[in-house]
């Protein structure tokens, strides 16, 4: 099993908070999220800022493309972003466009699955060109207070990475949590609140590449 | 029936090209939206700004929250926002923290109508507390080339309306369109590029509204 990236994002309500995070913890990020927050509050100039400052890392614009699909596609990747988001809810004629888009650019597309997603659809977005889904535990599931991984999380993990899909994990992953996923194919790990509100973001982005390279095997990206 | 309002979008990809033509349309213009493009391009200064120019009109920021609804609902009406927007692809929880957070602003929330919706989830909707919807013809779909109005498309605003929901419809509306939608309970006309792109905005902005008391009567709005 291949070793998973480590993503950070950063959510924030303004780029300095993003900004002041991720330069500590650099060293130990494979893939800077703008996240959908940071792109509201700041725009395209928060996607610019981070492609200016880590130039060689994997820049994710996370717009979450419901509908206008092939604009905010070149908006995000106009301004340097390597792979944009679009949520599940999307037609697949957008979807289509989205891809369109990132292949002219050589960038990719992570699909954002939202509750209500069938593996129907699941086996026609795989046809239709889409690699990467992102896993997602909503803010406002977790609002209603429950945080815990269940098997069948695991479960569709693995039946996604089964019909082909690099899976994302996204939404509260804790490095305690990375045992569980050991026999689960897992492309990125996304942290954000548990690196960004860290007292030290560099120690905890540490902490979690050592447990991934502990769950996963030390073995090269 | 309702004299609708008129509804200027604008999704342009940066502030200036965006208030060049709502300064001369203004005083035609009841709803100012703060286009998703617009939004992602600048971020909520765009907002902000829109607010700051135009204090008495109705500020729709066209956020399509999918996800995290409180956070960026608050981003939204923290930058001067009336309204915001949600896809129908979101969850009942994620519309309910939305909802919950435009209250206590006194703001609204209009649904996006995406393709996939159906009338369960519509009625479902309406009991949640979601008085706007936007019907809505995609901007890829229309990049596949048809668009004319069907009447199938007036049917279903007129089953939204009977629902109970206040009616938005967008997605390139034209003046000669207006007469099609006589016997159609509409809330709010948005158009985008038929004024923004006309030679004269402002002329442009008069005729819809003319096209619009012709169509429903000049009862006050």
């Amino acid at each position: 099993m291949h070793r998973p990236m480590l993503q950070l994002a950063l959510d924030t309500f303004d780029l300095p908070s993003a900004l002041a995070p991720m330069q500590v913890a650099r060293d130990h990020i494979d893939v800077v999220e703008a996240g959908t927050i940071l792109c509201y509050a700041e725009g395209m100039h928060a996607v610019r800022a981070l492609r200016a400052l880590y130039p060689d890392k994997i820049l994710l614009a996370d717009v979450r493309i419901a509908e206008a699909g092939s604009i905010i596609a070149k908006l995000a990747f106009d301004a340097g972003a390597d792979w944009v988001t679009v949520v599940s809810g999307a037609t697949p004629a957008t979807m289509e466009v989205v891809l369109t888009e990132a292949r002219k650019r050589g960038g990719d597309v992570q699909l954002e699955l939202i509750d209500g997603w069938t593996w129907e659809q699941a086996a026609a977005w795989r046809k239709l060109g889409i690699e990467q889904v992102i896993a997602h535990r909503s803010r406002d599931g977790e609002a209603l207070g429950d945080l815990s991984w269940k098997p069948g999380d695991f479960d569709e993990m693995r039946r996604l990475a089964d019909l082909g899909f690099k899976v994302t994990v996204a939404g509260g992953v804790e490095v305690a949590d990375l045992p569980l996923f050991a026999d689960v194919p897992i492309h990125v790990f996304t942290v954000g609140r548990a690196i960004r509100s860290a007292a030290d973001p560099a120690a905890a982005a540490a902490d979690f590449q050592e447990a991934i390279a502990a769950t996963y095997g030390a073995e090269a990206l």
